[in-house]
Parts: structure tokens; C-alpha cells; sequence
């Protein structure tokens, strides 16, 4: 039987060491999540594969991993100070605060329809740097590894002396002050990803997007994700942010969420290139940017055959490891069905059980710390053997079980 | 010749794209580097390797890969909220703040002596939590990982019923606010951690920490790092912190430092999950630890030998990657030291230029800004063509140069 619910997902997550609720012994902190022995493995897994299959087996692309904390001058260019934001409204009734987008006119938890009207929320977490309070001794934590990308690309460029097309592949954790984290490893406040800004010649992109699709899909089967759970939503040109001139996400069918994305594949013009470069009017820019006094650097490509300096056009495929690990979780998981045993073996284990306990309770040698655990447990089975039979392993394995003596 | 100072290594490492200066086209963000396509690749081998030697080649590790952001309790029962502190000063001419064992009694800025007393800085970076803004809704980013491994003790040994000794490896980011970050990659704001809790019965902490102390200085010469460059600090027990039974630092010589720490090995007793469990009282801890009223689980293992639930002690075998690395590089470092070229083949080099110089001033096909460019550069190697030599390669594959036909 498939996984029906993510609940059973997160819950066989925790009880086989794959995932932890993150700072669980302290009442846990909403948003963030710890994996476990079988867990990081599994990640490194992922990660592994997507590097291998998008650095090692392309000719066409470079690593990178870029720091988290970065000038917040970045963030002002790229755009995120202004629109990285959701739309928050709070309850005056029990002043509990939710995305709008989420809920309906009343408030979920008080039911009160007294909101307030929407306002916006930026998601990026923010930390004072230094012991100085000047206003611009801040940073960001990165929402998304893009950025550390597009901020190096003439130092990869430098370095590497690639042609286009090529791309700048980078693995790293990003964070979102989610106002509602939700839905286990769905919706959280810090998380993996697997960015790729792949660089094209204007004009190109659309057949690199194209390439990029196929390319994309082909490796979700390689991980074991059925293409049958996998559907390619075409985000309508109304729904595009302005500077994307097309965008493919790619919607896995969750269970409890249904489809929703699993990776997005956009094309978006030169606009990140053009945010933070210098000189942006020596380019004939497409895309619509803010103008920039800041960036000291030209990101700009020499191009031999039009015998020009042009900024090139990205294409991204961006994945969450997270997302990615619950559906290959969701794709594994498998609950057997397990037939009723029948009444002559049900009485032999019953009568077993009971006479285990018996002796449990008449035991006078062990600690009573260690006999009071046995006989609870113990006595927990017998009264709902038949749904609690597989349980008899574990109070077999108990501290002191060794101890007893049947019968005795 | 070997490496001389840090900045050979961080010159060599912005030319080759091994590092660069984090969010260098916006003037930069103190503290922080990115890793290029080559440093990526030479930073997960190094991950790699400890990981292999760490957890897979061994019988008694498991691994884990706990969240950035965590519960604020964690760090008030760790004791960083209040010991994880720099001394801070400030310079009443110029406003200049320095860490005050930095510096002498004079401002390092402007050289007034009219400096304010040192005071405790709190290193933790931290940022708020949610879009609530109660006392309690923030989190710091962690400044280790190793609270991260405290924390789910429990959760560890409940899904893969370990018996002592065994440990837990976790690899992972680490920030500090540095009120002067410095040396390149020796101590910076973002960092990656190697680290290892490796948890023993009480009596057997002395064995174990010789064991590990071996076990890594292996690891560090099968990495290149030389046994000859590595020293072991023993640190006086009047240097230790209050709940370190003993502590070996492995020195490394760094170019321009000096002997500086590259890994910490430290017996901490049972400090560390005695601080975080519930049920302080119930076990005989020798640490001095803060009562705790917040933890909801016991951090303890049942001893069968000695039929008692115990704390276990910790033995911390901690090391970053940053400092790896730079170690790496410099056992590598190699700078040829090349003799100068006889007078005939310096003749012959030189009127070779001379000509393609020549013939580029003469060109009226390429565009005026490759052909300025090829010029400016050309000239500037025939100046100095002794010292310059090396750099025909990279005139010869500017744009433009193939385009140069010679004597016309």
C-alpha cells in the first residue's frame, strides 16, 4: 500500500531515524527539521546524483557554493527586498497572524472575522553583522542560492574561460521566514537546494529551456520518480513574474497536498545578469531592471560572432532537496497488509504473552524501575493482541527481559 | 618553493577560481568567502574523505545533519547565551571597535590611547522567528554544530539501539559575528564544521581520547597535511573551560600565522548532555551544569553492567574545513622558481612580440575596442618582457588575437 498521508511519512521518518523534528527535547522550532542517521544519507544521496549528473557527466558546466550571508546590496538589486514578500494579516481578536492567501475570511483560530486588511511580509531573515549598529551592518540570510551565482559569474568566467552556453551548478541551504511553516518538509523555514543558472546566447533560450525539461524529467526517473506522478504545469504568461518568459514547473503528486512543485524551470531573459552588472546602459538589456550604481563588475560576455560585449539570457531548473527526498519517500513507501493470524497460533502467542508477564510480575530480583516497565508494557499487549502481536519484539528486547525466568 | 604568507595562497586561490572574496562586486561582506569550480570540488573531497574514514570505515558512528536554526533554549542550556563572548573595545576618538586581546592599549585606527573598558560581545548572530515579535521568537544561527548532535541524542540511540561507545559525526555551517574577521580563511563569520560527539561509559574518556587523538592525526596525514607540520597542545588544565576534563589542540604551521588550531579534541565529560536532559537530579553527574526545567527528554543510556541509567561522557574530536583546506593548500603550494631565459631566446621571444604588436597597431579590421585592448596589453609585456614572459599565453587568447595576421 502507498503512502496515503504525509503524516505516515513523518512518522516513519522519526521512528526509523530518517527525520527528526529539528530541537525536538526543547519543544522543537517551528519550520526546521534534523536528518537522522538513515536521513543524511539519503540526502547526501540526492545531492550526489544531481551533481554528478548536472557537473561530472556535462561538458557544459561549473560548481560553486557561495556563502550563505552575503552583501544585502545583492538583495536590493536582485529585487527580494522589495517583492520577497507574502501578504500577512493578523487577528484582532487573538492577535494570531496568517498568510492571507491562506485563509478565508475568518480566522482560523479563534474564528473571528475581524482581520486585519493584508499587508506585506518580507520572508528573508535578517542578522545585524558585526558589533556595529550602522544601518548597513546587516546581511540576509540567502533565500535562494541563485544569487551566489549571478554575483560570481565573471569571476567563473575569469577563471574557467568557458564559451556559452555553460552553466554554474550549486548546492546549499536557503531560508524563508515562512509566517505558516506546514505539511512536514513541504513548507519550511530552512532547506537545501539544487540550483542550476545555465547561460545562453539571446535567442537560444527557448530551445534550452526545451532541452532543459527533458533533460530535468529524465533525471527524476533516474531517482526512482515515476514520470506517472509527475505532471509539467505551463505557467500561464498572467501568473509569470515580469522578467520570466516562460516558466515550467514540475507538480509531484503528493499525498495529503496533491500536486504541487517539485522543481521549477524558468526562463528568465537577462534580467538577473543585468540587475548586478555594471554599466547596464553600454547593454541592450530585454528585461526591465532597476538601475544599479553599486555592482564594480561588468557581467557581460564577449561575444566573437556578433563581435559584441552582451549579457546573456538564464535558464534555471531550481529543485528542493527536501521536496525531492519526500517524494522519493513517498515513491518507496510501502505498508504491507497483514493478514489476521489465525485463532490456534493467536492462543499460543496470547498464551506466551500471559505467562511472560506472569512471571514479570512475581519476579522479585529485578530493579522494580525495570519490572514496572516490563509488566506495563507487557500488559499493554495482551489487552490488544491482536492489532499489538509485532510489539512482543521490542518488550522482548527491553532492559531486564533477559532476566526472567518462565514460569517462574 | 613553498607557500611564504596567506596571501600568496589568496591571491593563487582568486586567480585559479579556487575562492573568492564572498559578494565581491558589491565592495564584499567581511567574513565570508565562496568556493569556485575548483575550491568546490576540493572542499567535498576533504568532506568526503573525513566522512568515509569517519562514519562508513568505522563500526561505531552515525551520522546526522541537524538544522542551522534551533530552539534558543539549546543555547542557553549549552551556556553560549552566556559565555560565548569576545571581549569588546571602543575607540572614544574614532568609533573603531576591536577585540580587546586583539590589540595593545592604543587604537589601531587613529592611535588614541582613549579606549572604553572591554566589554562582553556575544558572538551568536541572531535573527528573528516568524512574523511575531514576542520576546522568544528568534533563533541564533548556530555557531557550532555540535549542540545539534546533543539534542538528539535520544532520538539517535532510540532508532538505532546503539550500546557505548559510539558516536555521531555531523558535517555542516557554523556562524560567528567575528567582531574582526581575518587571515583569510583562518577566522571568518560562515564556516563548515567536521564534527564528531563520540559518547563512552565514565572511567573509559582518558582511553578514548588517545584513541581519537591518534585516529585523527592518521586522518590528517592521509589527507597530505604533513605529521612534521602538525604540533599537539596540551592544553594547562588552567586554560581549560570549566567542564573540559582535557583538551589536545592539533597546531598546524600556517604561512604568516604561525602554529594556530586546525582541530580541537577535547574530553568534556558529561557536561554536555548532563546540561540539556530532563531529570538532572536523577543521575550522578560530575559536571557542573545549569539546573534545566525546559528539556523534555532524559539524555541517558541504560548501563546494563552496572544496572543503572547513566550520562554518558563525551569525547569531541572538532575540526573546520575553512582551516582544512587552507592547510591543504599550503602542503600543495609550489611556485617554480624559474631562471631567467638566455639572451638569444629572450631575442627571439622579444621581436616576435614586437611584430604582432606591430601588425595589431596596423589592423583596421577589428572593431577599436578588441584592437585597443590587444595593443594596451601587448605593449605592457614587451616593457617588462623578462618579468612578463608567461603572460604572451594570455595575450595570444584575448579576443581578436587570432585575427592578427603577422607582418601586415
Amino acid at each position: 500500500v502507498p503512502a496515503v498521508s504525509l503524516e505516515q511519512i513523518a512518522s516513519l521518518c522519526k521512528r526509523r531515524g530518517i527525520i527528526y523534528p529539528g530541537s525536538e527535547i526543547y519543544g522543537g522550532l517551528q519550520g526546521t527539521y534534523d536528518y537522522g542517521p538513515v536521513g543524511v544519507e539519503l540526502k547526501n544521496n540526492i545531492v550526489d546524483s544531481w551533481w554528478r549528473t548536472n557537473v561530472y557527466e556535462r561538458d557544459d558546466m561549473e560548481g560553486l557554493d557561495a556563502a550563505i550571508l552575503m552583501n544585502p546590496l545583492t538583495w536590493n538589486h536582485s529585487g527580494h527586498e522589495e517583492t520577497f514578500v507574502d501578504p500577512l494579516v493578523d487577528c484582532r481578536e487573538c492577535k494570531s497572524r496568517y498568510r492571507a492567501d491562506n485563509i478565508g475570511t475568518t480566522c482560523p483560530t479563534c474564528g473571528s472575522d475581524d482581520l486585519t486588511e493584508p499587508r506585506p511580509f518580507n520572508l528573508m531573515f535578517k542578522t545585524q553583522v558585526g558589533p556595529v549598529t550602522e544601518d548597513n551592518s546587516f546581511a540576509y540570510l540567502r533565500p535562494e542560492t541563485a544569487q551566489g551565482i549571478f554575483v560570481n559569474f565573471d569571476n567563473v568566467l575569469t577563471t574557467t574561460a568557458r564559451k556559452l552556453p555553460f552553466g554554474i551548478a550549486q548546492v546549499g541551504k536557503g531560508f524563508r521566514n515562512e509566517i505558516n511553516p506546514r505539511n512536514f518538509l513541504f513548507r519550511v523555514r530552512e532547506f537545501d537546494m539544487m540550483e542550476i543558472e545555465f547561460f545562453v546566447a539571446p535567442g537560444t533560450e527557448d530551445e534550452w529551456h526545451e532541452k532543459w525539461l527533458q533533460d530535468r524529467l529524465a533525471w527524476w526517473q533516474s531517482i526512482g520518480v515515476s514520470r506517472d506522478h509527475i505532471s509539467i504545469y505551463d505557467v500561464p504568461k498572467g501568473d509569470l513574474a515580469h522578467y520570466s518568459k516562460r516558466t515550467y514547473d514540475l507538480m509531484y503528486a503528493y499525498p495529503t497536498l496533491g500536486y504541487e512543485e517539485i522543481e521549477g524551470i524558468a526562463s528568465r531573459t537577462d534580467f538577473d545578469l543585468g540587475s548586478h552588472t555594471r554599466y547596464q546602459d553600454k547593454y541592450d538589456l530585454t528585461a526591465q531592471v532597476k538601475p544599479n550604481a553599486d555592482s564594480t563588475t561588468r557581467l557581460s560576455y564577449f561575444d566573437v560572432p556578433s563581435n559584441k560585449h552582451i549579457v546573456p539570457f538564464v535558464v534555471e531548473p531550481s529543485a528542493g532537496v527536501g521536496r525531492c527526498m519526500l517524494a522519493v519517500l513517498c515513491e518507496a513507501y510501502d505498508e504491507p497488509m497483514v493478514k489476521a493470524p489465525n485463532e490456534d497460533r493467536l492462543k499460543i502467542v496470547s498464551d506466551g504473552l500471559n505467562t511472560f508477564n506472569q512471571s514479570v510480575s512475581k519476579n522479585e530480583k529485578l530493579p522494580t524501575e525495570l519490572r514496572d516497565g516490563l509488566q506495563a508494557f507487557g500488559e499493554s499487549i495482551a489487552q490488544d493482541i491482536l492489532e499489538k502481536m509485532p510489539q512482543i519484539n521490542a518488550l522482548l528486547a527491553m532492559p531486564g527481559a533477559d532476566r526472567i525466568q518462565l514460569g517462574k
